[in-house]
Order: C-alpha cells, then structure tokens, then sequence
C-alpha cells in the first residue's frame, strides 16, 4: 500500500513532471520539482476550485506565472480531476494536444491564463484580484458574498527581475488587494546560473514598501510552514500577501537538483533512475498508484463547494432577481438587453455632429453614450487621463474603500495595466479599455499581443497618433506603430476619420468576443464627414468607397483618420482637373481582409493599379494595396519637434503632394 | 543692481521656462521650476564640465530622466555657457531649433541622450555609470585616474512607477556604482492628479532594498539641505544614492504652482506676472541680468578643470604609450587599427565552414573572432546566456569588485539591458552588444527605437526567431516582430541564412556608426551556402542573387535565414521541371534599400512579377517586394507547441508548397 503523506503526494507532481518533459524530450523540470510541497498544500488543502466545472463564477484563482513550469500545473489539474487525462500528459508540448509548452488559455480546461512571458502572470493575477474585489463591492449583499475568493500565484525570480512586477505589485498595494497571495519560489536559480550575481534585492523589504504583507524565510518543502503562512496571509484582509520560501530548484534530482542544469532541459533517463529512488518513488513513468490518486481527487469536494454557493445564489436570485441577472450576463460576457438602442442612440449621434473634432475625443462622446449602456465598460489610462480622454460624466475612481467604481487610475504603468487589463478581461464581468500614447503601447507591446494570443475583449486605446501631435517630437510620435500593430494576429487596429467611425470602432470592438481591438486617435481637430445609409454600413466593413466618381476611377485614394480629409481633398481638385478618382476609407485594415472576395474587389478593383496610399505612418505596410505600381505617402523617418501644420507640410501631407503623387501614378501606368 | 543669491539664479531658470513653454505655446513649465533649486546646487558647485568642450570625455554625465522638463535643461546648459543662445531658447519646440520639446541627442550640445519616455532616462544613466565604472577599471593606473567622475541624474514620480526603473536600479544596487547619484523629484504629482490614488509606495525603503544609500526628506527648496545631500550621497563610494527631494510643481506660481495645471501647459500670461511678482523677478522675458548670467557662466571654471585633466592626461599618455592610444581610439569611438584584419580572418573562418550550424551559434562563432580583435565590444544578455549564445571563450564577468570585465549578466531584465547598453554607446569606450529571445524584444521595444533615434552603435541579437524553436509555443514564437523591426526606422535588422552571412551582419553593425542593427537568429541548424566572391561583396548589400538560372528568370524566390534553404532546395526541383528560377537572398532589406536604382533593378528587374516571398514571419512586410501580384509563404497566425518539423509542416513551409505555389502564380501572370 503507498504511502499518500504529503511528500508522497508532492512527489506525485514531481514524478509526473519529470517524466512528461522526458518523454517530450523538451521542457522544464525544476520548478515543479521545486515548487510541488507548495503546490501539494495550496491545491489540496486550500484552493476552493470545482474540478468539474472549471469556470464556477467564485472559484478560486490559480495563477503559474513562472509558465514554463507548466507540467506542476498539468499534473495539479490532472490529479485534482480536471478533464486531463494521462495520456494527455504524455502528449506534453505535442502538435494539438491539451498540453502544450506554457500554459495556453483555451487549450486546457482549469489553465486560467497564457503565462511563459514573465512577470505578466503575476500582472494577470493582479487584474483578477482587482475583478474580483470590483466584482464583489458591486454585487455582494449583505448576508450574500456571492463573489468571495482569493486569487493566489506561483512566481519565480525572473518574475520578481522584470518591470512589470514592480508596476503591478505597487499598484496592488495601493489598492490593498487583501485576497491576492502570492508565493515567491526561491531558488536561487536563473537560467545564467546562480542569481548572486545580478539578483541581490532584499525582495521581503522591497514588497514591504509596496504595503503587502511580507512572510520572509518560509521553507518551501515544509508542509506545516507553508500551512502557516497560508494562514497568515489570509488573516490579513487588507494587505496582498507574499509568501517568500526558500526552494530547491528540481527537489529530488541528486546531481541536477539545486543547479541551473535541471531548469530548462529533460533530465535524462540515468538521473530520472535515480531521482525515483531518492524521493522513493518506485512507480513506472506515468504511474499513479490508485491510493495516491484517490488522496489527489477532489471531483466531490470540488462539487459539494459549488452546491453550497448555487444554494447561496439561488436565494440570492429569489432575493434580488435583477441584480442577480445582470451578475449571470456578467460573468457570461453577454451584451446588455438593450444593446440595439445604446447603439442606435450612439449612431445617431454620430450622424448628427458635425463640429470638426479630434478623434480622441469622438472617443470620449462614444464612452458618454457606451459608458450608461455597458455597465461592465472598466476605464482607465495610465496618467494620460486629461489627454486620451478615457473617463466620462459617469467615470468613478476604484479607490481601496470604494472598489464599487468603474475607472482605474494605473498611474504611469502602461504594460501593467495593460497585463491588468487582459487579467480583468478573463475573470469575466468586465470588458477593461485602457489608454496611452500611442507611441506608449510600446511599453506594453507584449502584453498586447497576450490580449490577442488569449482571444480577449480589451480595449486599447491609443491617443496622439501621428506627427500631427506637433511639439512633443519625435520621442512621442508614432511612425512604425500602427504597422506592428496592425500584422498582429487577431487584433483589430481601428483608425478612424471622424465621429461615425470612431463610433463604429467602439461598436465593432464591444461586439467582438473573440479579441482584442486598439483604436489609434488622433490628438487634432478632424472634420465630419457625410454618409449614405449603405456606406454607414460599410463603416463597419472595414474598409469601404467614401467617395467616388462616375464610371470606372483612373486612380484610387486610400487612407485612414487624419489624411481621410487630405484625400477627399485631393480628390476634389483632381476630379476638378478632369481625373476620376475614387477615396477609400480604411479604418480597419484587418476587418476588411475578413470580407468576401467580391466586397474587396467592389472597393480595390484589381485591375485599378493607380493607387495611393496617405497615411502618417511608415509606407511599407501599404504596399499591399498599392502594389509595387502604386505609391505610398507616408513617413519612413523619425518626426521633428515642431507645431503640427509646419511638421504636416515638411513631410510630404499636403494637397498639392497628393494631386502631384496621384498625376504621377496615373502617367507611369500609361507608359 | 540685481540680487545673485542662490534662489535668484534658480529663479533664472523658473523665468526662463515658464517663458519659452509660453512663447512656444505648448511645453511642461512645472518640473523645470520645481527642480530648479536643486539644479543650481548641482551645476554651479558640483558638476565637473565643460561648457566650451560638451564631449570632455571625464566631464560628470548629467541626465534629465524627466524629459519633459526640457527647458530645465536647455535652461541649464544657456546660462552655464553652452552653445545655446537666449535666441535658441525663444525657439523652444520649433522646427530645426536647437531646443526641440524634448531633449534630443545631437540636436544640442551638453543634451547628453534623449529623454521623455519615462524611465528610460535613468536607465540611460546607469549605463553611463557603468561604463564609468568599467573604463575606470580597464584604463586607469595608479597614480592616474583619468576615469573618474560622477553620473547624476533627475526623475521623478513617472519614471519611478515605470516598471524599467525596477530593473535598473535593482542591477545598479548589485553592481555597486556609487557613483550615480540620482535626484527624485518628490513633487507628489503626476498628470491624472494627486498621486496618492495611485503611487503610495515607500519609495526610500524600495531603493534601500536595492542596496541603494537613500537619503530621504530633503527639501528641494532648500540649498543647504541639497548641499548636505549630496555631500553625503559622495561620500559612499560603494552604493548608489538616491536623494529624495521634497518639492512643489510649478514652484512660485501662485495659482498653479502644486497643482497637475502646470503639469504640462503653458501658465498664461496672467499667471506668468503673477509668478514674476511671487518670485521677485522683475525682468521682461528671456531677460538675464548681467550679474546674474555671470554668476551662472562656467566656462573659465570648466576650461581650468579640463586643462587639469589634459595634463594628467598628457603625464599618462607619456607613462602608458600604448594605453593611452586604445584609451584615445576607445574615447573616440573609432575601430581598431588592425581591424580589416580582424575582418578578414572571420571571413575566411566562414568560408571554410561547411556543417550546417544554427544562426545563433553563427553569430557566437563570429564572436569568438572579432572578440579578441575589438576588446570595446561589451556583451550580454537578459540571462539567456546559454540559449543566445553571446558569451565566448574571453567573456569575463563585470562584478561589483572587477569592473574590468566584458560581459554583464543582466538578469531576467530585457528592456532595462536595452536602454543601458544605450547609455553605455552614449558614453563611449564601449559597442555594447545584448541578447534575448526575438519575442522578448517587445518587452524592450522602445528602448531598441530609441537606440536607432540616437544613431547609437548598439548590436541587438536575438535569438529562436521563428516557430522554428518548436515546443515553446505561441507565446515564444514570433510572427509580427519581424516586421516591427524592419519598419524602425535607421535600424538594420538582419537575419542571416548561414555563417557567412551572420558574419557580414556582424561587420556591417560594427561598421555602421550611425546607429544599431539587429540580428534574427535561428535556434535550429542552417545549412551552409557557397558563393562567388562577387557573391560574397553583395551579401553586405544587403540583398543579392543567391542563385540564378540561365537567362531571364520566370520567378524569383525572395527568402531570408531559415527559409533560405527552402527557396533553394525549391529551385532545384522548378529547374528540374523545366522552370527558370532565381533565388535571392535578403537578409537585410534595409541595407538593400540603401542601394542604387541600378543594383536594385538588376536582383529584382521591375518587369519580372512571378515573385514568391518565404519567411517565417508576417506576411504584410513582403509586398513591398512581390506586389498584388506575387504570393507570400509566411505566418499571418500565432504558432504551435510542437517540435520544430511538424510546425514548418503544419504551416506550409515546404518544398512542395514552394514549388506549386511558385507554379500557381506563374501560371496566373499568364493570364
């Protein structure tokens, strides 16, 4: 009969671990192998999760933000009684499987997030805690905690080096996230080799002046003292907490154990012999003694759990029907009700104004509409809020006393909040939209694309967009930005012209629940342009004719927000000179690669080869839609510090440019 | 007769600021008025420079990490006697001025690097001292420290929210510079308001939990108070210090002072008297006293402090000849003498090579010669030393108590390393050289921007570029970032295809002083290719027949690195159907669009369209190259985990599908 202590149980883990990253013959073994006791602890004795339904609204969150230990979770979800079985293991990092490298969100029921970029697991982690405390301030009862549960999060020492653990730690400590629990796993060990040399914080004393609370000097391979911080991490309710314990790095491994060499490589068949015989593990490779297994499963506890808590709701339901249905379209992610009205009202609008307005601020106008309608909108910028003009009338700061509010002020913290963000967004019951420069997304570039890769509705918005920004240089304006933006997957790169667009852009983005989308505003003044019905349509197409001429068009304008009023411009005057020429709109470049062949070849008829580009932005993406016979007026240099007027006519975006560069496309073709 | 007491001149820089952000209609008056006291402390009685020779080379480096506060600087440096004119300043964010919204290297004398992304400033600056620190340690002798001087600089609450200063000045504390010395402009204030709602960290405990020295509660106003700060922030040479500065925004404006209003906009001409009254400063604007401008000027004093240096220098130059020349050639930025030498021995090690090698191991291959021949280089990597492969056999640690090494462990810390080996290229002595995975890059991105905006001589390399690196996953496999590099402006991104070519990225980047460039490297092995020695001068044009057919081509296959041996392999089999094909290689296309129309003309003749693109990327980037009317193989998706074969089949790079796609678009020019 197996022992099932907890060491037993811990090795299960490793056991499992070492064995599926042997089998792959690629992975990473040690923080499993290190962190198991903890795990062991946490997931059997504490962790409040329903193993049958993975996304029960109150379950506890687990949160492996040193991802590339990814089978110290695969082994948790397949021992407690998740959908994962062996044989999905001994698939670890194959093509298809539910097992792949890092945790991917989606691909493995219980995995809550994609981690392997460090330090944004615990950033996620961080937007779930804030969720859950916003969620439970605007729902909770008395007598009724319907939303009450901890967040807790696995880091290593490369979390704790990079940025983005400052940022978002700070700010959990400013907001007195009392539930979130965080343990530190140190070891000691990066992959460079023994941390001493370029890793000396006092880390206890660094997340002390952040206002957490603290556990120093915890062994992590002592079940009782891990037992005890848990303890007291959850006494305090005001504080997050960090765990800080001291681990081996691949426990149990007695020539890799301790040292770089068992991080990121298999430990091959000869140490793996002898590691079973160290941790006393006598089972063969993906063996799980049924009474070991039986000690792991917590299917019933996990049932019972979620019972108590629909018995809970139910009388909730009964006590307050209409909170308690907009908590369930909540936490579904459903629109409202009366979605249609809030954006036929918003439409309506759009079509009404027609003051030349920056596109920021179409913006905001669209917020003041969406913002009544769409309870679940959660602003906020990160210290830009005057400039990119994400709060609206009914914008309430999240303070730590009154988390009932709809607007994080993130503080000069753009790849936090924007980790923040995509946290917020797979805890449900939010859609987070969140501002900067554009020039700034680039601190947060990757958690932008994490918000892609995990297919979440957020919202980036992303102000001073172009040269057209003026003084401010070239430090802050964007040139190749909207490129890198616009070739990640799955993002949808809104540009928008005027008012109708920029309302389009909001609409499109709050519909989609498959993605994120960025909207790129400009900081100027822009006019209004007019709409039949079917082009208002077409808006939401992506890209579509604005104007047209009659017959077949001798050349073709393209272009998006700002230069939109160059084009018609242009257009005016070419079409004065006899040129027929059509101006398409295209603010949404993705959205319109979605549409049917025959839309496409409606707005780009392929054998049209006179075209023009107009963007401030880098050409290359442009090319193509122009061609190598087209031509792009854009900006393949840094900008200049100067007002934006004198800066516009220095690079090129003039009337007189476009009429000339248009004249000459359509020559060259004839030759 | 005008006062010159210490708050009066201070209040030379108040009414110098609050003018020019006024004339100019736009800029940041608040930080410039709020730090001035401490700034007069600072450059009129402890800064070591010249105003007369801005690149002394032991001049003390001061950096405005808080941008944004330009006219703080272009202030400091007009008044000290810098070549900067009261008619540049009246020119303050005008196009071509001397005095551009932020301060900008090599647009003004004495602007040490640009600065206004927050956080990057004092990254910046912990490069500098580090270089300080390491050229102190590798030139001097005894008796000669001609190496010796101070880094200062100032930031304030954005730049220490900015997760990059977590990063930076963690590794500042393990390196022990102390001689950084850096100002926190405490002004409790930041744009969305009162930071209280979003920055309440105990910032003196965080730096002493960094090993910093902290001096804590120092009024900014008062001199003495600075004096004594710094005073004793020099007298310990072990620790970085911080001087935390108690200060009020916009200080002597009577309405706006204290508040975010003065953040960033021009005070008004109402408010500007109002302030000229508070201040006691009576005189019309852009006006400086002559007693006051006098007590400012440093130029005799600088001239003297140089003269001393030269002759010291003049005494080593005779004691250590030969020192004394590499010190000079360092300082000067200039090669080695024997360096064709050095060129010539990487390029015949290349020839000979003929074992397929992955690019990374390529590029440390090249490492291992040009190493020895060009002891400036300065590696490193954000702890991926063994996946990069950036150490090679003469890699010496630099460590708290050996500065004289050529390698930096930076930790898990992608963009911190980026923006120090800025500050270490700014300074001089050094060519630093940093790596990381591809996909980490993001985290760096605006650092690696920036290197290119300062034309720095900064080498980037990165490593797994592709879905080529296999189990991983998604989160680990670029797609985009490619294309993000390549649209950065003045940054070359090269991506080799095998030794020789990686061995021309690496001379062509040593080569260039005019900015960074950037090597994509392959986790797996490449094969080697033979060309002519005509081939072998064209590979540093950055693109280049690699393969030809007889005559005029039918279709022409434009590959890069990994994908190189597909497009040849592919050639082959097109040959053997009959199909006249050229290959070209471009593992640079920026370098190849440097070249002339002719040369251009003769690897891809406009008339030829049947063109395919392959690489392992985005595709949007490649048609620029094959038009509307060509076909690109690349990745528009996020990757896979899997091993590497089954995702180049899963994705379509294949022979075969090189081979039908290269008939299909033949066929459908036909047409």
């Amino acid at each position: 009969m197996p022992n099932t202590d907890r060491r037993t149980l811990a090795n299960a883990i490793r056991a499992l671990s070492m064995d599926a990253v042997q089998q792959a013959n690629s992975g990473h073994p040690g923080a499993p192998m290190g962190m198991a006791d903890i795990a062991e602890v946490l997931w059997r004795d504490y962790l409040q999760h329903n193993p049958a339904n993975p996304k029960w609204p109150n379950r506890d969150r687990f949160i492996l933000s040193n991802g590339h230990g990814s089978m110290l979770l695969y082994s948790l979800l397949h021992l407690s009684g998740y959908d994962l079985a062996l044989e999905d293991l001994k698939q670890f990092r194959q093509l298809h499987s539910k097992t792949p490298g890092h945790p991917e969100y989606g691909y493995t029921e219980g995995v809550e997030t994609t981690t392997g970029p460090l330090g944004q697991g615990i950033a996620n982690a961080v937007g779930m805690a804030l969720a859950e405390k916003t969620m439970a301030a605007q729902f909770n009862r008395p007598g009724f905690d319907i939303v009450d549960h901890y967040t807790y999060a696995f880091v290593g020492d490369g979390c704790l080096m990079e940025g983005i653990s400052h940022e978002v730690c700070s700010l959990a400590g400013t907001q007195q996230l009392g539930k979130l629990i965080v343990f530190y796993d140190d070891n000691g060990i990066s992959i460079d080799g023994d941390i001493d040399g370029w890793f000396t914080d006092d880390t206890p004393a660094r997340f002390r002046s952040y206002n957490w609370q603290v556990i120093a000097d915890v062994d992590g391979h002592d079940a009782n003292a891990i037992i005890k911080a848990l303890e007291q991490a959850r006494s305090d309710s005001q504080r997050p907490t960090l765990i800080c314990c001291k681990t081996t790095i691949g426990f149990g491994s007695p020539n890799r154990g301790g040292s770089h060499d068992c991080h990121g490589a298999p430990l091959g068949e000869e140490e793996i012999a002898e590691t079973r015989k160290a941790l006393n593990w006598p089972y063969d490779p993906f063996e799980i003694p049924a009474p070991i297994a039986d000690a792991w499963n917590s299917v019933d506890k996990g049932q019972t759990l979620e019972a108590l808590w629909q018995e809970k709701l139910a009388q909730y339901a009964h006590a307050f029907p209409e909170v308690y249905a907009e908590f369930k379209r909540r936490t579904e992610k459903a629109l409202p009700e009366d979605w249609s009205q809030t954006k036929a009202e918003l439409l309506a609008y759009s079509r009404r104004l027609d003051a030349p307005v920056a596109t920021r601020k179409c913006s905001q106008n669209a917020l003041q509409i969406l913002g009544k309608g769409v309870p679940e909108l959660l602003g906020g910028s990160a210290d830009l809020a005057p400039s990119n003009l994400t709060m609206w009338s009914g914008s309430n700061a999240i303070t730590p006393s009154h988390a009932d509010g709809n607007y994080l002020h993130y503080g000069v913290r753009e790849f936090g909040m924007t980790a923040i963000m995509n946290g917020m967004a797979l805890y449900g019951g939010f859609i987070p939209y969140g501002g900067t420069f554009l020039m700034f997304m680039e601190y947060a570039r990757n958690a932008v694309r994490m918000s892609a890769l995990m297919n979440q509705r957020v919202i980036h918005v992303y102000t001073h967009d172009s040269i057209g920004l003026g003084e401010d240089g070239p430090t802050h304006q964007p040139v190749e930005q909207l490129t890198a933006l616009r070739v990640t997957p799955n993002l949808h790169t809104w540009r928008p012209c005027d008012q109708f667009e920029a309302s389009a852009a909001w609409i499109s983005a709050l519909e989609r629940n498959d993605g994120p989308s960025a909207f790129i505003l400009s900081r100027q003044n822009l006019p209004q342009q007019s709409r039949t019905a079917a082009q208002e349509e077409e808006v939401f197409k992506g890209g579509y004719i604005l104007q047209d001429c009659d017959g077949e068009p001798e050349l073709i304008l393209i272009a998006t927000g700002s230069e939109i009023m160059l084009a018609t411009d242009a257009a005016t005057e070419l079409s004065q000179l006899g040129t027929k020429v059509r101006v398409v709109s295209m603010p949404c470049a993705e959205k319109f690669a979605e549409q049917s062949h025959s839309y496409q070849e409606k707005v780009l008829p392929n054998k049209i080869r006179a075209r023009v580009a107009i963007e401030c932005g880098h050409k290359d993406y442009w090319f193509k839609f122009v061609g190598i016979d087209g031509a792009v007026i854009g900006i393949n240099r840094f900008g200049e510090s100067a007002p934006a007027d004198k800066l516009m006519e220095l690079f090129g975006f003039t009337k007189e440019n476009v009429v000339q560069t248009g004249l000459g496309v359509i020559k060259a073709q004839r030759h």
